[in-house]
């Protein structure tokens, strides 16, 4: 059996997806999109596949699922046509930048009985899946404490961040998302600091480029992140959890691992220069999980739901650093007492 | 030349330092004190000195200076006594338990212009110290987060525990030290999480075992620190600071440096059991840069305002966790305009 | 460009490369060839490519290139015959267990004129190869020292042994091509030492498990190998080179790079679990560099001229042992004046 | 109990064991003798004791035990003449140049019944006594191969080479020792190729800058050492052990573990740039471990004989060299059938 796909965006992240669908055996790539229609004709010709635009490829029969990577305020639009058309979806996060209207999203969704996956890779990285998988086989008994630290090796132009939705939406994002996956519990608390330390032009633009967070949940659990979005020695990505009977940790990757010794000491190669890299396992076990998803007709995961509660987080981070105080999660979110509405299937 | 110390507690950091100081040769162990006779007289026998009285200390011509490792709440009354009697102090920290009294001792020292050094002893560790070294340098640029990893191998018992401040003020109070000592700015804001996770008996006892703290200074530089009273590796002490250009980290260190591989993997032996033996290089380091300012008759470093900010954030961080919000350190200390006045030396 | 390929024998190493190469967007799986009829249908129905013989691939002109992956003891035949019909050939080492057999092939395809490849693979590993790239920059000086130790997780079946031509020519061989890549100057001298510490049954079928291998030059740099079939932590593969500036090293590779702490210490994954894994990167680089040097006409390397060079260390080794004493390769080789001859582009 | 030392020679491995003593709390410094005067006084004023002569020291009542460290060519003499006074011995490394004069001398030392420690130090380096206490625990199985590497930051003068015995009698020996003190099993059979890479001078003095040698036991097991004369990175001693059931090694050491990234890489400090900082703590264990055998009146290890063996060892090397082949260690030492008789206690 064969999942075929269109993908929707042609930009950076489309092309990984593209190559992560045409890697994969149990996919074809059958069409691509994207209103730029130079960046569609230059993938479609690499790849093989044909040029359509969305709404071909919304009525064509051939295609299964769509891999939405057009810019973040059509992504909602999109997931509810698809979603309705009866396409399977995978989504980039975020699905939107406000959280009532990923809510209302998620309600279409849920309606059309679809399936809806949402972007975040790094639950794919083998390393970081290792560590999930050390914590629930019970090697380092309760988790207590989650730490992260997340660094990009440069700021994006100052065009990208203001229309990013902010630092903890952009970038955070994905670290929320990964201490919910790694904590075993829903978040109760978040604190944040945040401030311009990188390029004073991000703070003009009304973002932040260095930011800690601290998280804690209702049973006390902690979590804390550290961002910055420059760091000189290459893509900064690592966790660490810490439990009742022992720790694991997952540490930075590098595309060559060797090591020069001389008289100013033993040094290895910098880190890898960024996600597209880093990630490129991620990427391919994304699509293959997605892909097993479709075929089973189960849920995907990380569900629409996990890309709401991972926005509210971001908005609760932005809320605790405008007023000094920890915020609770439910003041975004309200009490998500209809929380298996949303269960982005 | 030669310092002449007179010890003033025989307990188990009374037994560090008089190693300390009788390995070093510029100084000489004269006399110990212990209101339980046993432990002075086993610590004299051991090191061929005398047992006097604190009184019969205060009075002795042939000693220099003390070193005060009696409990907590005799520290600020034996540090005016002796600094008004013209001993040069070595305090081990806090001074006290409370800001205000901690600041009218500091008053009585400078009154009596005595030297006063405060017992931070990680400052003096030659891996923390690198580490500085590395900043001072400029190898890193503009320091931006400091993160401080801080885990004892186990809780000590309830009984210290109801004595000891809280874990802020007795465990994070060296973390508090150690990121003024890294970010070279006052810290401006506190946030802190706390919970009991490790020994419910903790929790009963009115303290917290596992906390996460969030600095911030008044440019933005950040600082982290993550506290555990229990972890089963070992003696958990990192640092790592980000800043413009790179980052330096000081890695943990173990007894014995081996590497065992087989089926299961590749496996190192776990960290130090504690700090006697994680920090006997800075043990021996601080008495003798206390000794060095003995000599030379310059200020102390670590100094009493040293010790007096600390416990500060040490409050700080535990008002925010009361009231769930960040807390500025002006509102402990007041503004400390009247700092110069307190310069402990 | 595309090169077109067949692929000789359908075995454990005809499937890594059938993998390569239909992985490279450069080069086109058309036909497969086995003995073993189910083992060529399947890998054919894996890849979408045809099935024929030997004969049929030798006169197919829509093959440009074959990848012989057969028995050892037919390999210089199928070169030789391959090699007049015009085809690039890729081939995996060993040439022959014979150096005669070798040398007389090397001939032939010198006089037809065509491209041959020896599958060296480690030459292609990004690791090894930004070791080399760091020698050759001149960062750790003149080249001095060589270290090499390549360690199996498990010894291979007894049959298997028996054909292999013994650990020397069938293992060590690999290690002798890295010696001589990264000495950067001819073996002048072997002496070796084997016993058989792993498996007795090795040893009736009069072969050795354990080698240790010391190797010098006309001007006296020095290599060593230790070689084990068996190692209980994973697939032991790590290079060192000391230099008069400095020195650079190659550290083992896992698939996914954890660490757990607990009271036991801390511990890493172990290593891969065979060259499959390790070296997938090697592969596909390696055919990628043949592709490379057919579409361009140019010589390809490793050339005959190193397959023939490593046996011939091999076979040094072997005489070494029996011998007690070091061989000097020229006893094997000859002088080699026709060095120029054995071009084996 | 105190044992009451004195110390023959006030050179530099003179000071490494006066400060071990003198920190050493069974032992007391009595006096020390020195040819060179200046250096016997002020090594004398450095630890408060005597300065005599040799002749004094032999008869002095006080004095139970002496470290010889004085010239090689002086060292057999002394230790008959001590040997007979009923003085315990300690000696540094090599007992003579010559194997013959070691052994008239271990007969001496025998027949006056008196304790004899030769100063392999690194048999007491904390780091290498875990791998071996690893070995003892059986946690790697039966040991089947040694790897060892040892290179000095720089070569001595080359008035030090003329009067050393040769780079295999000066440096290789402590690796022959740890070789013999890891496998566990007489090593029956020595290869070794050598060469001058460093220093020509080395060359035209008659000796070797850079040496590998491979040792086989008569059961198979295998032993390679690495030494140059010179490694820019500091002080490299590294050793591995390879077995039946797993591995284990020993990591260099370097004074502080820190490590600074930035965009070159991730750079730690090179390692200790000696051994007296590199084997501080291995110097302070032997003379305790001499303590504890003079005090128990038990053989005290290593031996006499142990030291007998690693000189004939590096006699073998130096015959595999001139001789290109494998040499008997049994050619050089003859049976030893007598070797109960060179216990050397």
């Amino acid at each position: 059996m064969t999942t075929r796909f269109g993908l929707l965006g042609a930009g950076r992240i489309g092309k990984v997806h593209a190559k992560a669908i045409s890697s994969n055996p149990k996919a074809q790539l059958v069409a691509v999109a994207d209103a730029f229609e130079k960046a569609a004709n230059d993938l479609a010709s690499q790849y093989g596949c044909a040029v359509r635009s969305v709404g071909e490829i919304l009525k064509s029969s051939d295609i299964d699922a769509v891999v939405i990577c057009t810019p973040t305020d059509t992504h909602a639009d999109l997931i509810e046509q698809f979603s309705k058309a009866g396409k399977a979806i995978f989504c980039e996060k975020p699905i939107d930048l406000d959280v009532e209207r990923v809510k209302a999203c998620l309600k279409v969704v849920d309606a059309a009985g679809g399936t809806l996956m949402v972007g975040f890779n790094r639950r794919f990285d083998p390393h970081f899946q290792a560590v999930k998988h050390t914590i629930d086989q019970g090697e380092i008994g309760a988790v207590e404490m989650v730490t992260i630290v997340s660094r990009d090796p440069g700021a994006p132009p100052v065009d990208y961040i203001k229309r990013s939705g902010g630092i903890f939406r952009d970038m955070t994002i994905h670290d929320f998302d990964m201490a919910r996956f790694l904590l075993g519990e829903e978040i109760d608390t978040v604190s944040a600091q945040a401030s311009v330390l990188v390029d004073p032009d991000i703070g003009t633009a009304g973002d932040y480029d260095s930011v800690s967070v601290m998280l804690s949940t209702a049973s006390g659990k902690h979590a804390t992140i550290s961002n910055s979005r420059r760091a000189t020695y290459g893509y900064d990505q690592r966790i660490e959890v810490h439990g009742s009977k022992g720790a694991v940790s997952a540490e930075n990757q590098r595309p060559v691992s060797i090591e020069v010794a001389n008289a100013s000491g033993y040094t290895r190669p910098p880190l890898h220069d960024f996600f597209m890299t880093r990630y490129t396992e991620a990427y391919a076990n994304e699509i293959s999980a997605f892909i097993d998803a479709v075929e089973s007709k189960s849920p995907a995961s990380p569900s629409g739901i996990d890309g709401l509660i991972a926005l509210a987080l971001a908005e609760a981070a932005l809320k605790s650093v405008k007023e000094s105080r920890a915020v609770k999660v439910s003041e975004i979110t309200g009490p998500l007492a209809d929380r298996s509405v949303f269960q982005g299937r």
